[in-house]
């Protein structure tokens, strides 16, 4: 289990703290400021976007060369990490979900025509996508609950349902969403499902509303969508009717470990941030860094941080090796820690910054929004720790 | 000891259950709705405040009969906690901070001149106000470190600083200040600071920008503003110059106890939107209710929140028994131990609502965001602790 | 809701203090080198029991007055909390556990006969009892699961079973057990138990052996007990055949007030070790009382212990108004939180203390060993939180 | 950065698997009753080094291959692990510190003589050793606190000080201890300090007690040791005078790693054991299993161990690749982490299973002592915490 990155990896993760260092970090207070000044989408990030790309810092996430930089995730963790101490960096880098996850799907489910007509202008973002899954009116970690209807009608597919945290539904460059939805209810549990690719301008697409997460409307803003009776050509389908359940697994491990990583680079951020802010403040006569309980919360942090990392690499070197089928008790493991974790060093970060690290002069807020909609977000960390009791027991249950 | 409100606080709460029932609740969407949409204060509000009034419930918080309830801090406590359930509540029946600290103030050190300009409308509710203490540069948690200056010329006085965080600074009606600075600085630690009301419309007052709190632009918003060089008349200081720190700790006693009952509200309708939850959704064939660890949650919440309401009542009582100054170590309790447990629980609410929980939908997000907020308002927990330490400590000290 | 216990009360209090401090704690180590070195009781508790006697400190607990102090339970409550703070306080006032539970039931449920038996000698404190109620084989928290049988057989009754963690079976005063099992399996869930008295030295009763507590062979002693077929007379048996589980839960509500109350006195001590060694202990340079993290536990600890103290006035409070029954949720409230949080507060004086602190040169590691059985003694946390859900969320629940 | 051990380590493993499971585990019941009910040193124990030397499993500990296995940090670290599990197993592999710190010493500094007259019978197994540190009067996590002295006078040193926890004073096959103390008080803050050889039968050698760990008396008790003017050998000091404090930091970096690798060792024992009571004990109709709680702490805990095991490999692999000097901040992580995550999980798996989780039927309480312990041994946790922020803020703070 040799955890250490390749040269490569590490020859690119060194540009890549050169490009935030230079272009990213200065660029945050652009972009919150265009973004709420304009409703429009931030300039500054399009310009982040071809400078990435000259750059060569463009889809390192995809795994096949020919579409992307062709890292293991082993190799890619570490970029990840990086990309994860801002919260505009995944977008610049072409590196954003839910873009990762459609381009890997339809990379490996998609026919020639759906990959030159969807997957090619994503790999150029010059379009982004939306992924739409979890449903307002049930539980959606079981997959089982999924409502929405993908209906066989001649050569056209009708998608009726209605779906919510459709992540990049209200990016004004959303081009199509990727829809998870029945097609056969009466087929077993797993073979009920397809993915489906619905334009945005579809007719009967409606995006009812965006939806805040702990009072922020992120960029890549969250809505909840309805399709009512939106026709789609039957070659829109991903893979053969049934394919939806196992497409969408084989999304999960790969997204998931992304998050997990940018994780470790938001936890890295808050403690860069927590350690400087303790050496410049004062308060009764001496700075922050010399109280004892500032210290644990800065020792704590480093020794969390780094049992994570080593955990999320665990977890990347093992699907590398393994594959995600077998790997995923340890993605459920990394899946549960790595927002919890975060968040908790995070929150003690802005405590450290006083009413400032809760306003938006410092990104600690709007990360804490994030690792804490991560709590939930692919299932909650209740259902994972179900399956991972459920793996523990069953090493000693006699029968079952 | 006796912990038990008055018959007539249990019939005032009784119709401000009724009243929150039938008005407060039903009108939190269209509270929402407005805002959101207009970027005008929400007219629901106007309605909401008339109701109270003719309904009398109107400044329950004010402990001078002739100016409002006259309530002991026992017998308003369990009316806050009640208020503290709704968001839009506290400023229905005009008892919101910091329009509260600022009328309490008044009444005690303001001159009949100061109350008749500037408390009577607040007491009708006709304008609201703001209170500038927290400086950026500088840790306020430290009194002696106010930069903002406060100079006499003439029959005026001139303030000069920057502030931020003046909670009410962008609220549509604020009328005025009371502005937090040093009259003094070569005095003892606790004479340097006067208070001093300064008109929102003086020459040289600039509301640099708004403040936002883990994504949230609170209706009642706090900004960040600037005093270059105004000038108000000598007669708007409040008592004598030097005053100011005296007077605010007159203000901090009452306002904890507010805020802490308000979160002992708020912890109490997030156990019971964790309850109502539990028991309407399903997942793998059962009710979430019925599962082990969510029931762990709920019984901790209900035995957190009973052992803070009954530390809370304490702090109200023996500021009534003994004064604000001898309860000062049972008030700083309560201020650490409500927002930190509230906090808990509604963290755990939101985990029970999925994602939904971080949406607008519920209430639960934006009293995160409020209770995450208390952890530094009004002097940060460790602040706090240091001071009960400190106490503690001085029991076993043979010397010092 | 008054929580100020009486003048007789605080009087009782004022006279404990002064004896703890004069007699209890001087007496500490001797007991614990008597006991360790002789294997013998400790003479110096005879010496305890008599001075206490003397002074009129004795069946403080008992709540009528013919066989005690008849004081109620908020009345007891502080003096409870004083005793909890000496492992050997207890026994010196003749107020521990089993006894003051066995001597609670024989007032309430003893005949005439039974008083003058068995009774007359525990008021004096010449002899001491045990209670057998948990068994080995089974969970004990689900009371149906008992499996010890009580046969009539002509004018005897007949018992075969095996219990542990009998209390104060290993005392070498010990005259008899109170015993409690099935007299009718078929009957009705609570109506298939009963108790009855069996002496110490009837035929067929073997001490099987000892049970350490987190390594402790405490004084009096938990201990395995097998029954093997023992007769005792029919007129041994407390109540009618039957009435056993409705007998047992008389005892619970007093018994685990008396607990919480003593480790909120178990609390208060280890608080007060936590700051004199603080304050007595130099590294590099000073002394740990000024180091912020052991500043945040000692305010932590104050407010933690001042929450439950409140809590536990409550509970009693509340069974000298409404009774027991009634009390059921306050009771597991206290009975959950007391253990819980006095535990975190030992450790972490043990912790302040190092070495020293798991050692018995400081009363610290005894009372953790027995803050920590409590967390399951009478029920485990997990089913007080159960009964705490399910009392939740029935407010909710639509029909069941 | 490969963790994963090397196919001789692995090989070790399996049969050393194998032994615990044939011999280990069987034997703790006996060892327990022939400690208990002699005082003199269980037979079993004999027995159990015999079968361990016989089959190979013997000294695994010792990096060089003339005196040990010879295996790297890494290597060992899965071994220790194992050995973990049970608290008997250590000693039969002749795997146990304080003899293992003593032995890397003596192979490291000891000359040619005190090879042959110390270590070799360590090696063998047939003496057991102590080693003398900490004192009872000041603080010992600063090294510069020691007070007891080395004095020269001719041919002999003078040894003169009173030191408790002297691991390992209490086993009736203690032949000497490795004492600490000041050879120079005016020396330089680390040159101050000299470790010296005092053979258990010198004259002036007292054992004033042993000492309990929260109620345990260990069998290779600690004990506190006075040393009345004990005039050993000159040839006795090991090293140089002066050398003592480096001496001392090259034993504890492998001791740390060590006891870290036990301790995952005993969580996972604990994890077992949780899982195994669980599946098996029924209350109100269905087992511990089925309840959501149980399962979430058999995920934390399944979780919890895999990240700290990560960490300790990493550490491993670090002393083994860049030395224990340039590893030191993640054996400071790894020491602070392994006793608290452990202790966390042994105390659940406690309550998991009621009172016999506290008694000596299962191996939990007394893991729990250990694990206790470690949280200030070799260093509180607070001491290592101080040193890792304090490594944490150097990387942004501009100056010092």
């Amino acid at each position: 289990m040799d955890l250490t990155p390749s040269a490569r990896s590490a020859e690119l993760r060194g540009r890549l703290i050169e490009f935030m260092d230079r272009w990213v970090y200065p660029a945050e207070a652009a972009f919150d400021d265009q973004w709420r000044g304009t409703g429009a989408y931030p300039p500054v990030m399009e310009e982040l976007k071809t400078r990435a790309r000259s750059a060569g810092l463009w889809n390192l996430f995809h795994p096949h060369p020919d579409e992307g930089a062709g890292l293991t995730n082993l190799d890619y963790a570490p970029l990840a990490e990086i990309m994860g101490r801002s919260l505009i960096a995944s977008e610049a880098f072409n590196c954003s979900a839910p873009d990762t996850g459609n381009m890997e799907l339809l990379s490996m489910f998609g026919t020639p025509e759906q990959k030159d007509r969807w997957l090619r202008p994503l790999l150029d973002g010059t379009v982004r996508s939306a992924f739409a899954m979890t449903e307002p009116d049930v539980a959606s970690s079981d997959a089982t609950n999924i409502a929405t209807r993908i209906v066989r009608a001649g050569d056209e597919y009708v998608v009726r349902g209605r779906k919510w945290w459709v992540t990049g539904a209200g990016h004004p460059a959303c081009a199509f969403f990727i829809v998870m939805g029945k097609t056969d209810p009466g087929a077993g549990r797993h073979r009920q499902q397809s993915q489906i690719i619905v334009p945005v301008d579809a007719e009967g697409v409606r995006i009812v509303r965006p939806l805040p997460l702990l009072g922020y409307w992120d960029p890549e803003t969250h809505c909840e969508v309805e399709f009512d009776d939106v026709r789609v050509p039957a070659a829109n389908l991903i893979g053969a009717p049934g394919d939806g359940f196992a497409i969408g697994q084989a999304r999960l491990g790969p997204g998931r470990i992304h998050h997990c990583m940018r994780s470790v680079g938001a936890a890295e951020r808050a403690l860069e941030l927590m350690c400087r802010r303790a050496l410049a403040r004062e308060t009764f006569g001496s700075p922050l860094a010399t109280r004892a309980n500032i210290g644990d919360w800065i020792a704590e942090a480093r020794l969390e941080i780094d049992m994570l990392r080593l955990l999320a690499l665990r977890a990347a070197w093992l699907m590398d090796t393994v594959g995600n089928q077998a790997a995923a008790v340890e993605i459920s493991e990394i899946k549960i820690a790595a927002p919890s974790i975060a968040g908790r060093i995070i929150d003690r970060a802005m405590q450290v910054h006083g009413a400032a690290g809760m306003s938006d002069d410092y990104p600690l807020a709007r990360h804490y929004a994030v690792q804490r909609a991560l709590r939930f977000a692919d299932g909650p960390d209740e259902v994972h720790k179900m399956a991972l009791a459920r793996g523990e027991l069953r090493k000693y249950a006699t029968v079952s």
